[in-house]
């Protein structure tokens, strides 16, 4: 990790955008989460999730949101300390993601918040949409992130 | 699955709760998975763990969620055409998981809403709370799922 890259809560700031490279939903693997994670017939048979309410195969939406999860840590959002979430304060999954789709993520920052109690950290509070190929939004969540303050030089 | 114990929405009413069965967090699985999805030093290294903010080792808060994924399809709760969320009103992991923790979840409906342009479906709002072996919360999420109504016999 570029250390130069990591930002503290002093670095980050209301509308700041931070994009992702790209992941593709791998079909043997999505099956393979869906079956440890998520066994339910539209996510691991062809004929089943055909006649689903999806009309075709889907990866689970928890594979979907690990996969946000890598996207971000590989991407240009770097907070110092890592990406610590506390909670989202909603999640949603506007449409199904296929095997074969090629997933990246933009989180834009929508507050910052100095810790009354610990000097320390502070939150900031994070929209993340997830697309597809087509630009079309498969996740959408905004999350609760806790982020150290830059240490004082001595 | 059995069939007879399939809840159509008709089925759902609120204060209703559901149990499940016991998963255990494995330390080389949850070091799998964070290396896969949510490579950060607190889930793969023990001595960077010890170092950070929570001290210790802890599994990915996406490991826990799908577990709670996988806890509640094979536990009490079953809707009829399977669970299927649409998003979460809020989702939080108050407490660090632990390799070796023992999770369980349990449900509780706090909706049920007939869909007004689908007469053939609804959502019901359930709040499912995963806990640790010492009945602790580990996390808190309030989702927002699709269900069936009952096919009218002809």
């Amino acid at each position: 990790m570029n250390q130069l890259s990591e930002r503290y809560l002093e670095d980050f700031a209301v509308g700041q955008t931070f994009g992702s490279g790209r992941l593709r939903i791998d079909g043997q693997r999505a099956r393979a989460f869906a079956a440890e994670f998520d066994p339910q017939p539209f996510h691991l048979d062809e004929a089943a999730a055909r006649r689903s309410i999806f009309g075709g195969m889907t990866a689970s939406g928890w594979h979907t949101a690990a996969m946000t999860m890598r996207l971000m840590l590989d991407g240009e959002f770097r907070p110092a300390g890592g990406i610590l979430g506390v909670g989202f304060d909603d999640l949603s999954w506007p449409r199904p993601v296929r095997p074969g789709d090629e997933l990246r993520a933009k989180s834009e920052v929508l507050e910052v918040r100095p810790s009354k109690s610990r000097p320390d950290r502070g939150t900031i509070k994070v929209r993340t949409t997830t697309f597809n190929q087509n630009n079309e939004p498969v996740m959408i969540f905004t999350g609760n992130l806790l982020v150290p303050r830059r240490p004082m030089s001595t």
